[in-house]
C-alpha cells in the first residue's frame, strides 16, 4: 500500500540571520508531529535567501554602460539589468515576453484573470532572459522582486547543494535520523511555471533507468525522471495555495535510496546552446531545409 | 495545518475493453478506504490507451515513401516513422538525441547507470521528434513501446480532456461527490523527464495570478503555475518507484476550486515555433548579433 503524506510548514516572516533549520524543526513539531527519519523536506529557495540576507536594493546599484545599453533595448530598469549581469555567468537569450503575450503567442488567459493586471506586471518586465548561473539554466538568474518591498530583489544563494546538505545535517540531528532536503524555486516551463529543484542532499535527484530491461527484456527508452523536481512540484500543491505562507513542506512515506549527489552533480553542466544548435541542423537534415525555415519563421 | 495524502492504486494489467473507472474505484476501496468527494485522481495515460486498445503493431504498418526517407536520415525503423507521421499534426524538429549523448551535450550519467545499456536503447531511437498533436507539444507524439511486447506501440487517446471528464463523472458517482481527474504522461524536460498533465477535469490546470498584487501591492511577476502538472509530478513519486504497477494515485486533502476547463482549454494552442523565432530575433536585437551566433553555434 504505497502511501505518502505531505505536511505544510507555515513559517513566520524569515529575517537575515534567522536559523532556518530551527524554524523548520519547530514548525514540524507543531504541525506534523516532529521531524522523522526518512522525511524529505522541500524548502523554497526564497526563505533561504532571506535568512542569508541575499538582497539587492535598486537605489544602491550603479549600472554599467553595458547594462544601460541592454536595458534600453529590453525595456528594463538599467539597475535591474546591472544586477542580472552581476548574477549571471552567461546571458544566453532574451525572450520578448510582453510581445509574445501581445501577439497571442502566449495566450494571456493562461497567465492571469485580468489582462490589465497582467500588463501592469509585463510593462515593468517586458523582456526576460535565459541565463546560466552556477552551471544551471535559469530565467533572470532567479532574481525575484515579488513579495519584497518596491526596489528590493532577492537572489538565490550560490552552492544550493551545499545549503541543502547543511540543512539536511541540521534537520537530521533534530529528527535523530536521516532527513533529506530539496531546495525549490519556480521556473518558467512550457505550459505554465513549475517549482523545480535547485539544490538537494539525501534525496536522489534523478532516476537513471534509461536502457534497463522493461518487462519484455527490451532496453527501456526513458526512465530518467527528475525525482527532485517531482518533490518540489508536490510541495507547491500545498505552498502555492496559501500566498507563500508555507515555504517548506514535509513529504513523509516516500521510499528512496539516500543519495549525496546534489542537483549540480546529478545534472552535470548545462549545454543548452549546443543542444539547440544540433537540433536545428538535424531538423534541416532529417526533415528538410523547409522544415527548419518553418520552425524559424514560426509559420 | 495544510496536509495532503497520496495513496497509490495498484491495478492489474489493463486489457482492451476493461472498465478503467471500475478498476480504479475497486483499488481505492481496497487501498485507500474508498474514493471520497474532493479527491483528485492522477491516471497514467498508458492505462487509458490500454483500456481503449490504442495499439499499433509494426508488422501491420506499411511505410510511405516520405516515412522511408525520413527514417533513413533519422536512423529509425520506417514503420515507426509511418506511425509517427500518422499520429502527428506537425513534426516541428528532429532532436539528435543519441549524438547529444555521444558528444556529452547530455551527460550519459544523468540518464542511466550503465552506458552500454543506455546505448542499446539509443541505437534503436537515435532521433526523437518534437511534434504537435491535438494542439499540444509532445516528443514523438507520445508513442511508446516500453513495457509492450516487441514491435507493439501504444499511442495516447485523442481528446484526453474528454476522457478525464468521463472518468471524473464515473468516479464521482462511485464517491458520491465530486472527484477530479488528471491524466498524466511522461515528457522530456530540461534536466530530466517529468510526468505532466495531458488531460484534466475538475482540477484547475493553471493558477492565473500573474499581475495580482503581492503583499506590498506591486503587480506580481509570476504566479501562473501549472497545478495539474504538479499533480502528475506528485503521483510519479509513488508510481515511478514501483516499476509501473501503480498507474493511478489519489491525492486527498488538496484545497482547490472545481474547474471544468481541460488542459487544451486552459493552455490554448501551442505556438512554440513562433516563440522560438521571436526569441532568436529579440536576442540579436537586445544582446547583439554575436550573442545570437554564440547561441546557434553552441559556444
Amino acid at each position: 500500500m504505497p502511501r505518502a503524506v505531505l505536511c505544510g510548514l507555515p513559517l513566520p516572516e524569515v529575517e537575515p540571520g534567522d536559523d532556518l533549520a530551527a524554524l523548520i524543526a519547530g514548525a514540524a513539531e507543531r504541525e506534523c508531529g516532529g521531524l522523522r527519519a526518512g522525511d524529505v523536506v522541500a524548502v523554497a529557495s526564497k526563505v533561504l535567501s532571506k535568512s542569508l540576507g541575499l538582497l539587492y536594493r535598486l537605489d544602491k546599484v550603479e549600472p554599467s554602460p553595458r547594462a544601460r545599453r541592454i536595458a534600453e533595448r529590453a525595456g528594463l530598469d538599467p539597475r535591474y539589468v546591472e544586477i542580472l549581469l552581476r548574477e549571471s555567468g552567461e546571458v544566453l537569450a532574451a525572450i520578448p515576453f510582453k510581445r509574445l503575450v501581445e501577439e497571442g503567442v502566449v495566450a494571456w488567459e493562461t497567465l492571469a484573470r485580468s489582462r490589465e493586471k497582467l500588463f501592469r506586471a509585463l510593462d515593468q518586465f517586458p523582456t526576460i532572459f535565459l541565463t546560466k548561473r552556477d552551471g544551471m539554466l535559469w530565467t533572470d538568474s532567479g532574481i525575484d522582486g515579488s513579495n519584497h518591498p518596491p526596489g528590493v530583489y532577492s537572489v538565490p544563494p550560490r552552492d544550493l547543494d551545499g545549503h541543502a546538505r547543511r540543512l539536511s545535517e541540521q534537520l537530521s540531528r533534530a529528527a535523530g535520523g536521516p532527513v533529506a532536503v530539496v531546495i525549490c524555486d519556480t521556473e518558467v516551463m512550457p505550459g505554465g511555471a513549475l517549482d523545480i529543484a535547485r539544490g538537494a542532499y539525501g534525496f536522489p535527484v534523478l532516476m537513471r533507468r534509461f536502457g534497463d530491461p522493461d518487462r519484455y527484456g527490451k532496453p527501456k527508452f526513458g526512465g530518467a525522471d527528475n525525482l527532485a523536481n517531482a518533490v518540489c512540484a508536490s510541495a507547491s500543491l500545498l505552498a502555492g495555495q496559501h500566498a507563500e505562507g508555507i515555504p517548506a513542506v514535509i513529504l513523509r512515506g516516500l521510499r528512496y535510496e539516500w543519495s549525496t549527489a546534489g542537483v549540480r552533480d546529478a545534472l552535470g553542466k548545462t549545454r543548452a546552446a549546443a543542444a539547440v544548435r544540433a537540433t536545428l541542423w538535424h531538423t534541416a537534415r532529417v526533415l528538410g531545409l523547409r522544415s527548419l525555415l518553418r520552425l524559424l519563421r514560426g509559420a
